[in-house]
């Protein structure tokens, strides 16, 4: 087992990686930006290297100067936590040059995964299923509508250069789409200059459901059952629930059995989670797989009662994985909300600041893994996320319960938070019955 | 279900209380003294009373102002927490004749229990194993003589009027009977001014385990497992653990069979816990039972999942145990320490004062049962129990090593804790091996 570990990372999450350290008996160093002295992860490793200025490139995503800090330090395994170089295939590279551990897959495999088209062939050919499409850019309107055809509708039409939602028709119907075909094409010209188009399936109304995978160096891969994660707010996560509160044993058995073909067709090792969009009848396609430790990954956690960061951690170090899949149960439900300092009532414009007063809720089944302290300056510099506050209960409505009284007990002053936002969630009538897909928030709360 | 219940109680416990009212769509009324306006408890309930001056028999203790705050605001049952009111009789008779449920056990059964040379008698007779000794004085050195020797050595001379340990002197030969019994008693005339002596087997380096059961107002009883408390200081329990780390399955069937013969024996209705001594031999003797939640209840919940105040809150109201005694399985393993605002460099004395500032311990496996926050100040009228950590893993080693990770983040400034110490226990080798007995504070601290 590893003496030493650097987390590449900062906030809640490197707090969590040094957790696990700690109680493996393993020393910690952290690495700070010049905007992170007073951060709780700097304070609770053993160690703890400065990197570099307050932005991201120069600090956390700066490859040299991480690399540097590990060798000084004598740190054998980089973690690199989630976002910033987790699936940077060139730094994974960079650590095995310098002889040093990347606690995640190899970087091949990052690579592989990272090109979403390959990775929908690789997909393919290992019999999981994906979301039909064009394989690659339309020639023109003629043959769109010819694949259109093939695939069936609802289609949708994708600008090769759109993202985060722009660019995207859906067409209902064969007499529609020569139309909206050239409409779309002509406006991505505009828009981003480029209109090379796709086509894919449309999917109506899907869940996000996703799910964890543990591979070892040895060929052995499980799945952990799945994480529902519909509700997000302009394509981000913000409410996550294991399990899948519409999910059956028999659904569960053949999306598990596809995230592992997908791991072992790319020889995955380590952590990694297959996303999946599901439709109203069940059928799921590919998403895309990450291949590293998700922020939602405690809510795995808490209903099969293993640790994934230190699985993590023993699989890099060349232990054998102890748990079959027989051995994985999944008991109870859990909840996780991420606490932003954000205000919801403005578009989610992120609310940095002094966090002049915070108390944290706390009790029988409430996790909460954050990295603030009364006092503490946010930041402007990263992300919103102060804490996730996790739950558990014996059924999906006793978390509900205790993740209201648990918001109910959370305050923080100073900045605002998403913490009512969250409540009224927890108070909608589709999201009770889980008559949700990943339109919910927008269709709920016209957001 | 009740609609609201008032809680005769502060600090960690009566937060405890609050949200399991909270997650049950109950409604909460606090209670507090005028030295309590500022605690959080007094903060979370849906309404609250102050019911009198900081001194305990003016407030807490008192029946009176109790009863009517809750006749004033309607609320239809009393948690009587652990403590204060907890195990008075005539409390629970109170309650009865204003038409309020007492939230625990009938007034006669309290009694019974309280009383120890009755519940002895009771026990006896259900068969749960006693500790031999005189029933009643002891007339003279000679009849003491004859008693030692049925009971066999070692023996224990107890004044009738000591307590807290006061008064005890222990024979382990025959010839030193005479001697030491006629010391004991003309000691204890001059200490008490009254010489009434009994004698007792004497229970060698004993553990402290004590059995939790719940019992429905149908004859449903059940036993949830054990947890050890043999890490006490003067008597009081620090740090708890369930399972007993050297329980086996078959002395596990047997306490909590007889702990259940011992509810069944007085008709016991709501949550108990049947204190016993446990030899070297694994011979287990009746202590007492404690007719309330206990302080340590949260380990048991963390093995059994099982919520122990939701049960006692549905057993009052009429509902049937929904568990029988085959679902419960203990899983893992779960610590508790008592973090309290106390010196143990000075014999533990209580130091009261203002909490500068607190940081709380979280993630995985971490609970946390508190009524603190920076800038509350303790006030010097109560006990000083500031919080209860807990933690819980998947064996006993993975516990011990969260606990000293969590302990490691706890940080408490403008008072003392016995945080440090708690460290140190949980470094004790023979802590680590559980080679304890009620004696391991004295003997591996000298406290």
């Amino acid at each position: 087992m590893f003496k030493k570990i650097l987390i590449a990372n900062r906030g809640e999450i490197a707090v969590r990686i040094i957790r696990a350290c700690r109680e493996m008996g393993i020393q910690t160093v952290a690495v700070y930006s010049e905007a992170d002295r007073d951060a709780i992860h700097t304070d609770l490793a053993d160690e703890a290297v400065c990197i570099g200025s307050p932005k991201p490139k120069d600090s956390y995503l700066n490859e040299k100067n991480i690399i540097s800090a590990a060798v000084l330090t004598g740190a054998e395994a980089i973690h690199p936590g989630f976002g910033f170089l987790s699936e940077n295939s060139k730094f994974a590279e960079m650590c095995k040059e310098c002889n040093i551990v990347f606690i995640g897959p190899d970087a091949e495999v990052i690579d592989k995964m990272g090109n979403k088209s390959n990775a929908r062939k690789i997909m393919a050919n290992a019999g999981v299923p994906i979301i039909r499409g064009s394989e690659g850019v339309v020639k023109d309107e003629i043959d769109g509508l010819k694949i259109a055809d093939d695939i069936g509708y609802p289609v949708m039409i994708k600008a090769s250069a759109g993202g985060g939602g722009r660019g995207i028709r859906i067409v209902r119907n064969r007499e529609d789409f020569i139309n909206e075909f050239r409409t779309a094409k002509s406006e991505a010209k505009i828009a981003f200059g480029d209109d090379d188009m796709y086509i894919e399936k449309f999917i109506e109304n899907p869940r996000h459901v996703e799910f964890q995978i543990l591979a070892d160096n040895y060929g052995n891969t499980v799945y952990l059952g799945e994480r529902d994660c519909s509700i997000q707010r302009r394509n981000q996560k913000i409410l996550e629930e294991a399990p899948c509160p519409i999910m059956t044993e028999e659904l569960r058995r053949n999306m598990g059995n596809a995230a592992v073909r997908a791991a072992r067709a790319v020889n995955y090792k380590n952590a990694g989670t297959i996303e999946f969009l599901l439709d109203k009848d069940f059928n799921f396609y590919f998403m895309e797989m990450n291949t590293r430790i998700q922020v939602e990954h405690p809510i795995t956690e808490m209903v099969t009662g293993i640790d994934l960061v230190k699985e993590q951690i023993k699989i890099a170090s060349g232990e054998k994985l102890e748990i079959s899949q027989d051995d994985i149960k999944i008991q109870g439900h859990a909840i996780e909300c991420r606490i932003n300092a954000e205000d919801p009532a403005r578009g989610f414009m992120p609310s940095p600041g002094t966090i002049e007063l915070v108390h944290m809720p706390g009790g029988l089944g409430v996790r909460l893994d954050g990295a603030i302290y009364q006092g503490y300056k946010i930041p402007p510099n990263y992300d919103s996320m102060l804490a996730k506050l996790i739950v558990y209960g014996k059924t999906r409505n006793e978390a509900i319960n205790r993740m209201r009284r648990a918001l109910g007990e959370f305050i923080v002053e100073g900045v605002k938070t998403n913490i009512e936002f969250h409540y009224n969630i927890l108070n909608n009538d589709k999201f009770l019955s889980s008559d949700i897909d990943t339109g919910f928030i927008n269709k709920e709360f016209g957001l």
